[in-house]
């Protein structure tokens, strides 16, 4: 049965996340689900590399599906992008091996989170990036960064419906840029994310950069797992789901 | 009377533009004086360097308004910040001479406007970017420019409904800045804009971008006036507001 790969992409901001919820919940899932039926076939199920939350975006999200209609991915691009939103459209199209999946086949995962600091409130930034206080000290973020790096418990970051078996992640990278102007980017690369755990640590980091906690935190929360210690979690709008990475694929 | 001069940045998505319309119809004014009349007095009127149409934002939109009221500055920011709506917000405020008006005491004005030319619709760039074609020809444009800088006759450029005394408009620049990855910047800055002027420029250079016309028509445009002949005029969302200039106030 042929297998294809989507890569798509996404502004989360009127969506209730990527997963089917109940009802009347508008879902990126659904949304692509509902497209796929008209070119495909009724019921024909996709699957994400993430499960981003509400309101979180999708650079190049890759989802895959099986179905047994054979199309070219040309066509397919074409046809789902005339039939979706303006908020998703698909990036790519490609045919992939029966074995492969979106979900569990990705090496590796990557998310980026904006954040920008100030001094008055931005209309034209207000949806897609964080708004954190003035005087922010990227420094401290970038200290607090460093232990987030290899292999940790990340109970601390997990929200509390989080359903994965194990806490423990490999982080590849956790990388500040700063852009100046106020701006910097967040880049988080790790085998696997616990739900909320960007957005978690973002917030963490936040405080750290606000100054309302040392910068050593972070490594005491790595080191000695507390939920109850753990900062505010972090605004959806600014995170974004980057790639995934599939070493079996030919990129 | 004391006279104050405002920066506003706004989102123009939602509003029906600058300027009070009929009852019902969101407008940056109309947000602007409802705050106003709460901090200062009812019935302050604003006025603003430029009349941005429905769908334009603004980056600095300055905006002056005479009251009896004395305040001082930082208070104004903070005070009409905290009663107005997330997509239009005060940057600046300060004190400025009783003969100054942000309309009339404006030397020239910027404009700027965001195209984007992608394969794919980008829905992370659809409310800010305004799409062309793919193989967009950014030396053509670039070349259709420079004819713009002077002082011109700008019938060709102007809605059916501007009021304006005279077409007779200086441009002072005109430029096209490529950022790269199928994105461009144009900017222009002259003494004035007629009605819908920059949207109508942008509208017939992106045709020549596309290869729809030679990037000899602009220059034939502006020597020979013809309306009927002008580009279709480029929509409202790529389109920003960016400053004025002010020579007699101290920057």
């Amino acid at each position: 049965m042929p297998n294809y790969l989507l890569e798509l992409s996404y502004d989360g901001r009127d969506f209730a996340g990527w997963q089917l919820q109940r009802q009347g919940e508008r879902t990126v899932q659904g949304e692509v689900e509902l497209a796929l039926a008209e070119l495909f076939e009724p019921g024909t199920r996709v699957t994400a590399a993430g499960r981003t939350d509400a309101g979180v975006h999708a650079v190049a999200m890759p989802a895959s599906f099986e179905t047994k209609v054979e199309r070219d991915d040309e066509t397919v691009v074409r046809a789902l992008n005339a039939t979706l939103p303006s908020d998703v459209k698909v990036r790519r199209c490609r045919h992939v091996p029966q074995s492969f999946s979106a979900r569990f086949s990705a090496a590796a995962r990557v998310y980026r989170y904006q954040l920008e600091s100030r001094e008055i409130f931005e209309p034209l930034s207000r949806l897609r990036w964080a708004r954190v206080g003035v005087a922010f000290d990227w420094s401290a973020v970038h200290n607090a960064l460093a232990p987030v790096v290899g292999e940790h418990d990340f109970t601390s970051f997990r929200a509390a419906g989080c359903t994965a078996t194990s806490p423990i992640r490999v982080m590849h990278r956790a990388e500040l840029t700063e852009l100046g102007d106020g701006r910097g980017v967040l880049e988080f690369e790790a085998n696997g994310f616990l739900r909320n755990m960007v957005r978690s640590l973002v917030g963490t980091l936040i405080e750290i950069g606000e100054g309302r906690r040392p910068a050593g935190d972070m490594a005491a929360l790595l080191e000695h797992p507390n939920r109850d210690e753990v900062g505010k979690t972090a605004p959806a709008h600014g995170l974004y789901f980057v790639t995934a990475r599939y070493p079996e694929l030919d990129e």
